[in-house]
This record gives C-alpha cells, structure tokens and sequence, in this order.
C-alpha cells in the first residue's frame, strides 16, 4: 500500500463533511422538521428517506431538493389541510439551512497548507452547483484547489473525467472522502486510490451497500493524510 | 463585422431557448399557477417575480427554485390556510416541469450539424445541473460539443474560463444566445464576439437592461448562423 501511495500527485477531496459540516445542519433541520410534523425522529426519518429517494432522480442532490422533499413529506404524513401551518415554516428551514455558515471540519485548513506545495488538489463534490460554489468561496479553502468540480452524480465515469481534466492518471490519484458508497466505490472502480474519512453524521443513503467491500486505508481525522502518504507513523 | 467574424474557431451557444425550448415550458406552467391562486397573468407575474428576484441568490436559477419560488408566492398571496389546497398541485406542476420532455428549436441540428466540421463548439449555459445534464443528454447534442458548461451565473470571468478550458482566444470565439442580459453583454465584455437570436416567449428577469447596447448582431433564426460566418447573404 505504502509504494502505491508513494505514486500519488493529484488529490481529490469530496467537500461536505470532508472538508466542512453538512450532515450536521441537515439533521438538526431534520429534528425541526419532525417536530413540526408530529413525528419521532424514527418514523420522520423512515417518511422523509422513502420520499427523497423516489425524487433524487428529478430533483438530484442538495438542499432545493431536500426543501420539496420535506414539503412533499408534510403532505403525505399531515394531508394538505393540516399540512398548511407547517409549510411557511418549512420553507423558512430551507432558508436558513442554505444561509448557514460554512464551519471547517478539525485540522482541514493546516492538512491542505501541508499538502498543497506538494500535490495538485481539487474538489469532487456533488449537490447544488450555486451551493458548492457558495460553499467552496466562503470556505476560504478555493486558493488550495486546481479545480473544483461540481458533479451530478459520483461515478467512475465522472472520477475518469476530473481526471483528463487534470491531466493526472487515474492510478496517481488519490480520492479522499467519507462516503464509501460515493467517493470510495467509485473511485475504486476508475482506477484511483482512495481514503475513507467517516464523520460522525452519516446520512442514511449513504451508507455502504451491504456488499463485500474491496480493500481501502480508514483514517479518524484528515491530519493523518499528510503522514500516511509520507509513509509516517500516524495514529 | 465580416472580418472579425471570419476569425471565428469556437462557437458557445446558450441552450435554453436556443437550441431547445423552455420559457414555453415555464409560462405554460405559470398560468396554470396563476388560476391556482386566483390572479390573473398581470398581477400573478408581478407577485411571481417579486419573490423569484428575491430568491436568485439563494436558489439560483432553474426549476426547483422556480417551484420553491411558486410556493411561497401561494403563501404570501392566499395566506398559509387557503394556500393549503394549492401546495400538492404546485409540487406536482414542478414535477411535471423537470419531467417535460426536450423539443428542439427549429433549425438548431441542422445547424449544428453544419458548423460542427469547421468550429470548436460548445454549451455555455445556467440552471440547476442535473436538469441541464438531463436535456443535454436527452436532446440527442451531446456529440456536437466539446464541453456542455453548466454555470452559475454568466458573468464575463465565466465566459473567460470556458475559453481558457477549451484552450481558444476569447476574439476567436462567438457566444450565441436569445438573452442580451446573460449572453450577450457579458460575453462582450470578456472580448468574444456575440449574436443574439431572440425567442418568442422571453423572460422578464431576461429582459435587456435599459442602458445603450453596444453593436451586435441579431438573428431572427439561427438557421443563418452559418450563412453569416461565411460571410454570405442569409436574410
């Protein structure tokens, strides 16, 4: 593993919940939400999941899809007439969860100045593109970042693309981010290396298909990146 | 004009409105919102676009912040109890918007097809990039464009960008659209070339500022495009 990682050149980071909290505001909208619809967090969580996965198709990733979601889900659970106090509100969420500010995850800023005069680095991340690109300027991360790439849908085809895109090959490239079903799979499969990052808040959909899984290097916490491409002692 | 258009290699078209349609879809499902909440098309546009302006920068273009858009204005207009009944048919309008099949714009393959052996072309568009990607993909164009760019906003830097990616000079470059707003002015600006070809049903938000324009040429069909680069007689 060590001489393969001694290949690597080009860093792809996923950005949500790589780079900065998201799973985190979506969950405490989550809560707020299920209050507003009289559900416990078990049942919202079951209702809200069964109506965001039939609509991913049309709406995609992100939080404008994640908005109707909810709207959709307070119709179904509540019926239009009580669902009507609840929709203002909703909408007010929706709001607020775009406006949040963008938190740094713990030693993200220091892992990217160690790694940057060493690596070409880039962003693989998928959601709304006016959102990411929101994100990624108020980050103050952009500066570190030979591309940021705003993808639809994490596919190997996608990863291959960023690729040519970077002039980089796939086996000299290093994917690194916390879902093993869209950052590590994927990657995997085109070719590149890659490096899961779990986070604490996980969202459902993303949890690992129950397959048997291929061979992949688990880190706690993105300092350790530095070290472990270095062949250093880390944990 | 003719000699500056004769340094033409790469051509950005606008895909919205000219290659395919849209604002037909739009406007169609804009009057049948309009009678969901019981104002006519004066008042049900001015409301409309009251609250779509004010939520561009948080939802940027495209269907779901139109639908989302919708759905507050049926708020503020009929007040959160009487908007009850109309929410399950907004959400099912903005589906059934996302889902509406592409239809060309008359002339657009034919044309593409004789520009594509003599100039670079490529997609410089805005709106949410999943229902891009889709149209792109659906409307059977994908293999005429070198890049399908699906931006934020069109300003000047991006039109600056999507020439350095594909490596052409922004005098060597033609940007052709139906919004003076968005595809013309702007492209100007960043120093390419532009052709403006109008649509029938524009947007208002679209509409040119109220300012002098600088020269450019328009188009009543996009058919004449290749007639005007070789420099022949097309009207």
């Amino acid at each position: 593993m060590t001489n393969q990682l001694s290949q690597i050149k080009t860093i792809f980071f996923d950005a949500d919940d790589t780079l900065w909290e998201n799973e985190t505001h979506y969950r405490r909208t989550e809560q707020a939400f299920f209050k507003l619809i009289g559900l416990d967090a078990e049942n919202g969580t079951r209702e809200l999941l069964h109506t965001e996965e039939a609509n991913i198709p049309l709406y995609g990733y992100g939080a404008k899809g994640f908005i109707l979601s909810m709207l959709e889900t307070a119709q179904r659970v509540l019926g239009p007439q009580k669902a009507a106090s609840v929709t203002p509100e909703v909408l007010h969420l929706g709001k607020e969860l775009i406006r949040v500010p963008v938190v740094l995850l713990a030693g993200v800023k220091e892992t990217l100045q160690e790694l940057a005069p060493f690596y070409t680095l880039a962003i693989a991340t998928k959601g709304d593109l006016l959102d990411q690109q929101r994100k990624i300027q108020s980050s103050g991360l952009a500066g570190f970042f030979a591309q940021a790439e705003v993808m639809t849908n994490k596919t190997p085809q996608a990863y291959l693309k960023l690729c040519q895109d970077l002039k980089t090959s796939p086996a000299q490239t290093l994917m690194v981010g916390n879902s093993v079903r869209s950052d590590i799979l994927p990657a995997l499969e085109a070719g590149l290396q890659a490096v899961y990052i779990p986070c604490k808040d996980g969202w459902i959909h993303e949890e690992p298909p129950r397959t048997p899984l291929p061979d992949f290097i688990t880190l706690t916490q993105i300092s350790h990146l530095p070290h472990l491409l270095k062949g250093e002692q880390y944990a």
